[in-house]
C-alpha cells in the first residue's frame, strides 16, 4: 500500500510464504491502542483484510463474525484466512489470528468466519431509515480520551454521549453519532467493519457507571457493495447503537451505520462481557 | 439419551473415536426436513450440542454463529467441536460439520463459532420488553405446510402470518408468534438455538411474493442461563422477527425470543440469500 494513513498502516499484512502459504504476518499498531490491547475494530478489520487479500477470493463481504478469544499484546501476529467452501456465488471463510505468548508459544487470540458473495441486482428495500438528527457540521466532536484509538475517529455524538457524571443515573442505552476516520479516509469494507465497533460499552451509558467491559464476539452484515461504499468517499457515517439486554456478565449491542446520504450500509450486533 | 422426542432423535450424536477423537457422528432426520435439506435450526442445534457434549466444556452458551456453507443431503455427517481457547471464565469454540458428497469426498457443509462462559450474578436489566399480544391459548395454530419440520413446531402467529395471497401487497416484515416444540419438550440451549430460526423468510412477508431464499449465517446470543431455561418448562415462547434491509440478494433478519413470563431468553440475527 502506498497510503500513509494510520488505518492502512495498522492493517498492513505480508504474506508469510515458506512453510505457511496462505498465512499473513501483521503487527499491532500504537495508533489504535485501546486500554489493554488493540481497538477491537482494527482486529476485525484485519481479519477481513486478510480475506480480501486472499488470491481465491470470490465476490465481496456479506457477513463477518469475529470472536475475541484473548487479548492481543503489543507485537507481531499471524492471520490465516481459509476458503473452506466455494459455491457458485458465495464463499465461506474461517480465519484465525495467532500470537506468541511470553514463552514463545503460539496461541489463538481471535477466530472469525465470513461469507463473501458475488451479488447481483435484485428487488431491494431499506426498512430502517436513518434517524433524523442534526448534521455532522452542527455536532460537537467527542472530547478524546487518553486512549489512542479514540483519536483516530472524528466522533460527533448527537444522542447518548458518554456520561459526564458517573452517578448511576442512566435510563437508556441509545447512542447516535456521526463518525469518520481521522484523518479522513475513503470508506472501504475493512474501515466499515472497524466503525461497527466504535460505540463505547452500552453498560456505561445505561448505568452511568464505569465498569470493566470488553467485546467477546461481533457480527457485521454488509448491505452495501463496493460501489455504494465508494459513493461515501471520506464523508461522515451516522451510527446508532443500543442494548437489548444486560444479564449476568454479558450484554448485547445492536448497531446500524448509514451513509451521510441515508443509505443503510451495515448492521451489526455484538455481545460484551461486563463486571459487577 | 432416553427420550424419544424427535428433536432429541435428530440431534443424536455418537463419539467417532478411533482416529478422530473429538469428532461426533450424526445423521439427518426426516422429521425436520426442509425443502432441500434439514431445517437450519436443527443444524445450528447440532453444532451447539456437539459443544455441550465435549468433555472440556466450560460454562454455558453465550454466543453461537452458524454458517450454512452448503446444503446437507440426507444421510450421515460428522461434527467436530474444538475448544480453541479456554480462559478463566470464557471458552472459545470452532465447529465444522462435514459430509461426504456423491463421490465420497468429505466436504465442509457448516462452520460455526461459539463462546461459552461461567456466568456470575451481576446487575442485570432487560430493555426489550415482550410486545403485548394475545395469549398463546387464544391464537390459532399456523396451518402446517407439506414441509416436515413445520409439523415439529406449534407456531401461533399473532402478527405477520405467512401471506395468504401472493399478490405483492406486503408493507412490512414484522412477525410475532408463539412457538413451542410439537410434541412439547422442556426448553434447553439446543432447542432455543433451533427456535431462533423458525421464522419464515422475511422477504416473503415484505413483498407478499414467494422467492427462493435460504439462511446463509445466523448468530444467536443466549441471555438466559440453564436455570432460566428450566423455568420455561415446555411452555410457549414468544418470538419476534423483522428485517432491517433487503439489498441485492441478501437481507438481514433480527429476532427476539421471550419466555411466556416475559423474560428475554435470546436475541438473534441472520443474513439470508434471496433471488430476484
Amino acid at each position: 500500500m502506498t497510503t500513509s494513513h494510520p488505518f492502512d498502516h495498522a492493517l498492513r499484512l505480508e504474506a508469510a510464504g515458506g512453510d505457511s502459504p496462505g498465512t499473513f504476518r501483521g503487527h499491532t499498531s500504537p495508533d489504535y491502542w485501546n486500554m489493554v490491547g488493540p481497538f477491537g475494530g482494527t482486529t476485525a478489520a484485519t481479519a477481513l483484510r486478510a480475506i480480501l487479500l486472499h488470491p481465491a477470493l470470490l465476490g465481496e463481504p456479506v457477513a463477518l463474525t469475529v470472536n475475541y478469544a484473548a487479548a492481543l499484546v503489543e507485537g507481531p501476529f499471524t492471520v490465516t484466512p481459509k476458503p473452506v467452501r466455494t459455491n457458485r456465488s458465495t464463499q465461506h471463510w474461517t480465519v484465525e489470528l495467532s500470537q506468541a505468548d511470553a514463552n514463545g508459544d503460539a496461541g489463538v487470540v481471535m477466530t472469525a468466519t465470513a461469507v463473501t458473495a458475488a451479488r447481483r441486482e435484485t428487488w431491494s428495500q431499506s426498512d430502517t431509515p436513518a434517524p433524523a438528527v442534526i448534521p455532522a457540521d452542527a455536532a460537537s466532536r467527542l472530547k478524546v480520551s487518553s486512549v489512542a484509538w479514540t483519536h483516530r475517529y472524528d466522533m460527533r455524538p448527537v444522542h447518548g454521549v458518554i456520561p459526564q457524571v458517573w452517578d448511576g443515573s442512566g435510563t437508556d442505552s441509545l447512542t447516535q453519532l456521526w463518525v469518520r476516520d481521522d484523518p479522513p479516509r475513503p470508506l472501504d469494507f475493512p474501515s466499515l467493519a472497524a466503525m461497527s465497533d466504535v460505540f463505547y460499552p452500552r453498560v456505561w451509558l445505561r448505568r452511568a457507571t464505569r465498569v470493566p467491559a470488553g467485546t467477546v464476539s461481533i457480527t457485521t452484515y454488509f448491505h452495501a457493495d463496493s460501489k455504494q461504499l465508494a459513493q461515501c468517499g471520506d464523508g461522515f457515517l451516522l451510527g446508532q447503537a443500543r442494548a437489548q439486554a444486560f444479564r449476568n456478565g454479558f450484554f448485547d449491542q445492536t448497531a446500524q451505520l448509514w451513509s451521510e446520504a441515508g443509505v443503510l450500509l451495515a448492521t451489526s450486533t455484538q455481545v460484551v462481557y461486563y463486571k459487577e
